[in-house]
This record gives structure tokens, C-alpha cells and sequence, in this order.
């Protein structure tokens, strides 16, 4: 077992200077393409009038068929309204469009499905619901994305209901399923039950609470999260649903205060928030904690500590070892889900792409190796299967 | 100067089989890709996080910045409803989706355009503008399709209005271009005066009312529009307001009647609908009419009688010369549109897209080759080069 204390001290950020950054993003950064060749008028005459007139028909008469007979049955829209946007907060939609756009471009990269970014221009669920549900045809699933809480919760619950085809807001359900891989394997690293922990996590956002509930899920009984105005606990008052409802599951042992009272004795942090998190506060937390710190760019613990006192560090950057990247999960979900042909994402799929992810990683498992790389291509395939195997099971 | 008289009679549909058709369509017809390699560490920095925070925060700052950092420039969202698809009438968005994804192919093939179908699952004008107002922040200019009269004219109107990107209903302007440079080059192959001719239109939804417009711009001044009730004049009561609208600059003779009424005389017809023409109501136009019979698959006179009477003949067909295709102005009029980063598509722009493909069929004009083919690689280029010269004149 190796713990990375001496050789990662020294991380350092890579060095992107804007004009890289600009060059990159110049044009945009997908191609929409004609996956067959148009250069005869027969081509035309079967891709567009008259030809095409017979799918029209076919796919009036049996809905179904347009999963085969056009793109939706591999096409996904990636859509945000900018709300909440990286670290950046409510942007709007206009600057939220460059994410959505690298993220289509890890679903061609990684999954070969087509992904569409749509940027909305309104931020209340009503009108997100709808807006969404409208547009919902084109589209054979819809990953959520930078919807700020609590709306991202109702907006979600919302289109599950209505829509029939897969919906899931991947800064809830993809780090939640790849963090809870990377504590898995944590855990089998470190010789450590995993229903066992004490878990503090702090942010109380979409990526806080989907991964309280997943970890719950799991096993984990002694888990606190903590929101911008501390532990959340049930004499705080004017808590909202979303909160209320977090409550049911999280601070058994119903504690008070802030990071420090949270962290006191906890065997693993994970950082979901702008907070931070000082050396004191870390001190105070079990021998070699776990310490997922993964606010972006800057993390909640500064690198220097997180390797100085964790037995295994993780964090959201791609310049650092065991990066919690949600490009591990969700091409390979939603591949999964679409080649299942389900019209959800279950609770049952996610765990199953947890585990798959956490297998991987298991082959060559050491402290800067929970969690694979997010470039490792066999991560997508192997999830996309064992989506695909839950979504048959159930 | 050469007659198709002869050699045309024994045109036969292409012939087009089913299993050739969904063959063409299995898995859909597009593939969305990353524009650049993705494959290090370096390359997933620049295009997703960390790097692409920095764009954001630009575009956040500089709005404008999106038309050149993201793929909104280049990007075309191509609209429809289902509610008016080819001839199969209100066949709905999923039925709809293989023509919205034929038309991308198009926008790619022949303008290196992106372009992403939307079909949606509304169909009052309210909601039609609502839902696609919402979206609009993630493309650059929008093609509403297939959108059915008289919906379709209030909700292009309300949408110019609201956005400040180019919007433009296909079926009415794109068919609307395309004829008027096939009529004007007839006139020139034949040696008449444009704005002399007795036109008559059958069909008044979208593509009728908007050729009538623009042939009125062009000067012709005996315009007759025919619906399914017959000629469209003043004491008929119950008309509609866009038919009161037409009749202000239509039948300025005030007949009545039906198609044999309509055509006694006339110069040119121009079939829009799914009406039928007969070889006694063909007898009675002027000698050696204009014969645009549009309709598809079938078309409103026979193909034999079309060339038995017609000085020049065009249909709707890909297996018949002069075939009058939108795709001819389409490609050409938003890559002009997006290239001049106009806010709108004008008259103007308009008509020098009309112009411009008019003159490219006039380098080889013949009564077969009153306007371009289809597959001409030369069309697009001239009419975006005349739509963003009438642009930056506006």
C-alpha cells in the first residue's frame, strides 16, 4: 500500500494560458455531420423527399419504430438553464453553452452517442418543466445539467413522471455514483467497512444531497452534511424540503455546529461546496481519513494538507491523481439506457455503474488509483453494460 | 431554345423501396462529433474543465463572445411541430423527425452548417413561441419546418419579434425563393416580362401565401390564389385574416370560380396544394404556359400532360428536371444569415438569394434548366455571398 504524502506535494496545476483555452473553443467545438453520403440525387431521393416520406409514415403508424428509424434511439440533449454553472454560479444560459458542448463532446468521444447541448432561457421548474417536456421528442434521453438547488430536485422528479424516456441530472446522480465508487475502493483499499464510516459531507446542492442518498443507500449510516450555514440538524428551523427530507437519513447522532464540530472523529470528508476546510479542522478527523476534496479549481483543503494527512485524496481536478470526473459515469449510463431501451434510470442502474467503475479501478488499485482515469476507455463499455444488465433485471 | 415535349413524357418515378428507404434511416442520419481530438489529459483541460470555466466567464462578461466561442454561429435549430409534414399533413414530432434530420444532412452537406432537428410536442402558437424562445440561446439563427397554416405566420412573426437572430419559416420563404428564380428565368428563356404575367397559385397555406408575397414584390401585379374552397376574392365572407391580407394585393380582377375559372388565360401555374388539375382546365391557360406543379409525391397535372402543354415544366420531384428544391436557398440564405451575424432575414436578403441562384441556372438556360440542380455545389456558395452583400447593405 503506497500513500502519495511525498510525491504529491508538488501537484501543480496545469498551466492553461487563455489563449489555449480560446484557440480550443474557437468555432465551437462539435461537428453535426450527415452520417451518410449525399451525392446523388438517389441519395437525396432516399435521405429527404420523396423517400423519406415512407418513415414519416412508418413511424406515424408505430411511434416506437423512431428509436431505429431516426437518431433519437442514440441521441442525447445535455441542458441546462446556467443556473449553476461549474463553480461560476447562475451565468445564464448564453455562458453556460461552452460546458454543455464539452460535455456532447465526451458522450461522441466516449460513448459514440450524439449529444445536443440546449441552454434554456428561463430558470422557474414550471417553465423548465414544460419547455423541456416540449422539446422531449427529438431526444431518446435527457441529462440535466447546472440546475441550481433546490429547482434541480423538482425539475427532475417532475420530467421522470411525465416523460418516457431516461432523465437525470448528472451533477446530482453522476458524481454521486462516482464517488461512491471511489469510496468503495477507498475502503477496500484501506481495509475499511464502507457501512462503517462516519461520512461528513459539506454542500448541501444537488451534488450533496444526490450523494448523501446514494451513500445512504449504500450502507452508510453516520453521514452529516453541512450547507453554507453549517451542520444541517433538526433545531435549525426553516430547513427546506430537500433538507427536511435529508434529515430522515443523515446526523444520527444529531450534532451541531460547523466543519470542525463535523469533522471531529469523521473517517472520510467529501467536498461538494465552495467551503474550507484548515489544518486544524483536519487534525481533529480519524487517523488517515478519506479526504474527497473536489470544489473546482479550487478545492475545499489545499493540496499541500490533503496529501500531508489523507491515506487516500481525491479532488474534481483533471492535473491531480484519483480525479472524481463524471465522464466515467454518465456516457456509459446513458449508453446503457438507450441500448436497454429504458424508459428510466433506476436507483438498481446507478448502483450497478458504480460498481462497474469501481472495478476497474480494483485491477491496479492504489491510493492515487480508487478511481480510473477519466480518458480509460474501457470504463464506458464496461458501465454501459452493466446498465444495460440492471435495466434487464428489472 | 428546346421544348421537353418528347423526351420527358416517359419520366418515371425513381423507384424506391422500402427496405432501400429504412435502410437508409436505421440509427438516424446524423452523428454529432468533437470538432477536435480528444485523447489527452491536456485536450479534455482545454475543452471541459478546468479550461472551459475561462470561456465561460468571457461569454459571461461579453455575450457576444458566444457567437464565436461556442458553436451558436455555425448552429441552426431546424423546428417543426408535425403538424404540416411533406403531404401527410399534422403526422406529429416523432413522425416528423426524419424530415428535420433529412434537412440537417442538407445543412451540412451543402453550407458545412451544424444543424440540430427540435420536434415538439405543442401546437398553439403560445406555446410553439414560448418553448422555442426558451431554447433560442443555444443556436444562431432557427428554421421553423413543416409548421402548419395558419399557425405558422403568427408564430414566425411573434418569434422576428422576440429574438434578435435570424428566424425564418422554410416552407413559406425557402419555396417561396426558389420559385421566384425559376419563374424568372422561364420568362427570360421565353421572352416574356416577369411583371406582365397572369400567375395563378393553388394552395394557400404557407408556401402559397408567402410565393404569392414575394412574386408581388417582384412586380407581378395578376396574382389569382386558389384554396380548397377555390378563388380566394372579397364576397366569399369568412376569410381568415392572412387571406384578407393576400387579397389585397391578389385578384385584382375579382374572379370567381375554381381552377378552370383561375386558369383561363393565365400565363403560369403554380401548384402549392394537393389540388388537381385536368387537361380541359390545362386548355384554357394562355399558349405555352409556366406549369410549377409542386405537389408531392403527386403532383396537381400529370407528367404527361405537364410537358404535353408546358413551355417549361418544373415539379417538386428529385426524378424530373427543374426541380423546385428548398435547398437550393436554405443552406445558402442562414450561412449568409450567420456569417453577416445579421439579426434577420430581410425582403432584401431575400430576394438576392433568389438572384443569385436564378443567375446560376442562366449560365446553361434551357426549358430543363430553368433552375439549378439540386446537387449544384456552386448554388450555396453564390447565395450566401448575395445574402451577406444584401446584409451589410441593410
Amino acid at each position: 500500500m503506497s500513500f502519495p504524502l511525498e510525491h504529491h506535494v508538488d501537484h501543480q496545476p496545469a498551466q492553461l494560458s487563455d489563449q489555449e483555452i480560446f484557440d480550443a473553443h474557437e468555432g465551437g467545438k462539435l461537428t453535426v455531420t450527415s452520417s451518410r453520403p449525399l451525392r446523388t440525387v438517389r441519395d437525396l431521393s432516399l435521405a429527404y423527399t420523396p423517400g423519406v416520406a415512407r418513415v414519416c409514415q412508418q413511424i406515424h403508424g408505430e411511434p416506437q419504430a423512431s428509436q431505429r428509424l431516426t437518431g433519437r434511439g442514440r441521441t442525447v440533449a445535455i441542458i441546462s438553464d446556467g443556473s449553476a454553472v461549474l463553480g461560476l454560479g447562475n451565468i445564464g444560459p448564453l455562458a453556460a453553452l461552452p460546458v454543455m458542448e464539452g460535455k456532447a463532446q465526451l458522450f461522441s468521444a466516449f460513448a459514440d452517442l450524439n449529444a445536443v447541448p440546449i441552454v434554456l432561457d428561463k430558470h422557474d421548474a414550471d417553465s423548465l418543466v414544460a419547455t423541456i417536456a416540449a422539446i422531449a421528442p427529438s431526444f431518446g434521453a435527457i441529462n440535466l445539467e447546472d440546475i441550481a438547488a433546490p429547482t434541480c430536485f423538482e425539475v427532475e422528479r417532475r420530467l421522470i413522471e411525465k416523460l418516457d424516456i431516461p432523465v437525470m441530472h448528472d451533477d446530482q446522480h453522476g458524481t454521486a455514483i462516482v464517488i461512491t465508487a471511489a469510496l468503495h475502493n477507498s475502503c477496500r483499499l484501506l481495509n475499511r467497512d464502507l457501512t462503517r464510516l462516519r461520512v461528513v459531507i459539506s454542500g448541501a446542492g444537488a451534488a450533496g444531497v444526490a450523494c448523501a442518498k446514494m451513500l445512504h443507500d449504500a450502507g452508510i449510516t453516520d453521514i452529516t452534511v453541512l450547507d453554507s450555514r453549517g451542520i444541517i440538524q433538526k433545531d435549525r428551523g426553516h430547513l427546506n424540503p430537500i433538507k427536511e427530507e435529508l434529515l430522515t437519513y443523515t446526523n444520527p447522532r444529531n450534532i451541531t455546529g460547523g466543519v470542525a464540530e463535523a469533522l471531529r472523529g469523521a473517517d472520510a470528508f467529501i467536498g461538494l461546496s465552495r467551503g474550507h476546510v484548515s489544518e486544524q479542522e483536519l487534525a481533529g478527523m480519524a487517523p488517515e481519513p478519506i479526504l474527497f476534496s473536489l470544489a473546482n479549481p479550487d478545492p475545499e483543503i489545499a493540496p499541500e494538507l490533503a496529501y500531508r494527512y489523507g491515506a487516500v485524496v481525491a479532488t474534481g481536478r483533471s492535473d491531480l491523481p484519483n480525479q472524481i470526473n463524471n465522464v466515467l459515469a454518465f456516457p456509459g449510463i446513458f449508453h446503457g439506457a438507450l441500448a436497454a431501451g429504458a424508459t428510466s434510470i433506476t436507483p438498481d442502474m446507478k448502483l450497478a455503474a458504480s460498481r462497474a467503475i469501481a472495478e476497474i479501478a480494483a485491477e491496479d488499485l492504489n491510493a492515487e488509483h480508487v478511481i480510473p482515469s477519466p480518458l480509460d476507455g474501457r470504463v464506458a463499455p464496461a458501465v454501459s453494460q452493466a446498465v444495460r444488465m440492471a435495466a434487464a433485471r428489472s
